[in-house]
């Protein structure tokens, strides 16, 4: 794929059912049937890009408050504003619960945010990086429009697959590669990522596996929205690894305010909710802005009737 | 005041600032230049009732999926799906820190959510409620729009004063009276409530406190939004109380997701982020859909930036 080149949309003729003009203000509002009756919207400032890729919609707006955005399908993925958030949790969760994650695969992940959190771990174990992106597309626009997220795309420990993830995995079903950390960092279940919210999909994960190996997923509703979809998404996990839990992080710009995670091993010494390892207040506090050990563990409290409904209490 | 009529008022031609028609559709959307920029909407399917009282713009509306809602001044006060979270929170934190509340005294809260709550501690030692909102037009339409949330006003065990809570405390300076706890669940600055997040309020709250009391307030702006305000507001608190410190929540109807309180003591010996009573996991179930005592551990622990830059970390 060449370059990306600049399109120049005019704002005010520009036509995307997610972006509407109000007031002389124009904004991006989020709308989906999966939490219908509300709906989070940013002002806009200037569309950077449009376009219909082989696989989705994707448009990337400059916001007025939140930095550059990146949204598939009219769903927001990241804001240069909080995707930290997002971007360490999913990572050092599990990273941090494992011993000694050496490599690590990520599914999905195009923004590649999840990949420059990996590389903040080549000091303390990380080996080798694998990602694999079905478009082509979000990777370059990411490059583009959100350096700060795509800046070790190229890194040598870093290998991109242009590929579709469950397809990989599948694949993998014949090989003798097997990872320590698998990290699915994909859109929801809406578009191209419908099929990895299946125990089929579990299976895969837990197939290219180590021993001790961990897999996290974001987990597309959330308690507020549909907790009933979480608990099925849990027992789907259990058909195929021995200690599944739920774990959430605040997101402002996402549905809710918060995202929530499915992690999952067949490791049973590993209780997943705290730190197998740690580092220094200062080398925490140098590495994270968001994560640290006692973020780790209060990720896994959850209010009462989330608490009782997913996990028994 | 006489009892609330019904309204009935035609939405296609109901003209409010925040009220807005998009594709057919009618959608409340939450704007305030405290957060410029972003925009927590929800759609609406019949305005139950607008009024400007002497206070505020007050409006209450059915929503297509949050149950009805309250709004003053364009800002979300509660709705029916979600106040649980809030309502436990800025009453348990309190209450369950302290190991005698007898006595407790509500600034605002005009919606009774509170009172709710406080009823609930009747039996572990809490003895008498009372609640000072300044608009008593809160209070009424919260009883016919919001009942479950005001069930409790006539209670033998509430008294509710129509008065300007500042004016109470001040009042107070020249009586013995005093509370083991005191929740000001207000509004954000911008209206009547601004004078609830100076220094000089904090000083009133201290007056009116028992040894051991404990004070709460939600803390308007968060983490995401202002935390120079917020280290701001707590440097303000420790200019009167010995321990002051920020806690948050889950709430989705919240600007960015989520809420903020300031808690403080003067008792050395009451650290506040834990629980210094408790109940049996039963009860504490039977009682709280959001609060237990690990849920009060984690609402004190932040993500790192905000831990670092509000409590030295």
């Amino acid at each position: 794929m060449g370059k990306i080149e600049a399109q120049n949309i005019d704002l005010e003729s520009f036509k995307h059912s997610s972006v509407y003009k109000l007031d002389d203000q124009y904004w991006f509002q989020e709308k989906s049937d999966s939490f219908a009756g509300q709906a989070f919207g940013l002002e806009v400032k200037e569309i950077l890009y449009h376009v219909n890729s082989e696989y989705q919609d994707i448009l990337v707006f400059k916001s007025a408050t939140f930095g550059n955005v990146l949204a598939l399908n009219g769903i927001i993925q990241c804001t240069e504003r909080d995707e930290f958030a997002y971007q360490e949790m999913i990572t050092n969760l599990p990273i941090m619960s494992h011993k000694s994650p050496k490599k690590v695969l990520v599914i999905g992940g195009g923004d590649c945010g999840v990949v420059r959190e990996l590389i903040k771990h080549l000091d303390d174990g990380v080996e080798s990086i694998t990602m694999v992106e079905i478009d082509d597309m979000v990777i370059q626009l990411s490059a583009k429009f959100l350096p700060n997220m795509a800046k070790f795309r190229d890194h040598p420990n870093v290998k991109i697959v242009i590929d579709d993830g469950f397809k990989f995995l599948k694949e993998l079903e014949n090989q003798n590669e097997k990872y320590d950390v698998i990290i699915t960092d994909s859109s929801d279940p809406d578009g191209p990522a419908e099929e990895f919210f299946q125990v089929t999909y579990f299976k895969l994960l837990a197939n290219a596996l180590n021993d001790r190996g961990i897999v996290i997923m974001q987990s597309s509703e959330n308690i507020w929205l549909n907790i009933d979809y979480l608990k099925d998404l849990l027992s789907k996990g259990k058909q195929v690894f021995s200690n599944v839990r739920y774990a959430q992080c605040y997101m402002p710009s996402y549905t809710s305010g918060q995202l929530g995670f499915i992690m999952a091993t067949n490791d049973f010494s590993n209780p997943l909710y705290f730190a197998a390892r740690s580092f220094s207040p200062e080398k925490e506090a140098e590495l994270f802005k968001y994560y640290t050990k006692e973020v780790h563990k209060s990720s896994f409290i959850l209010p009462a009737w989330a608490d009782r409904t997913l996990n028994g209490n």
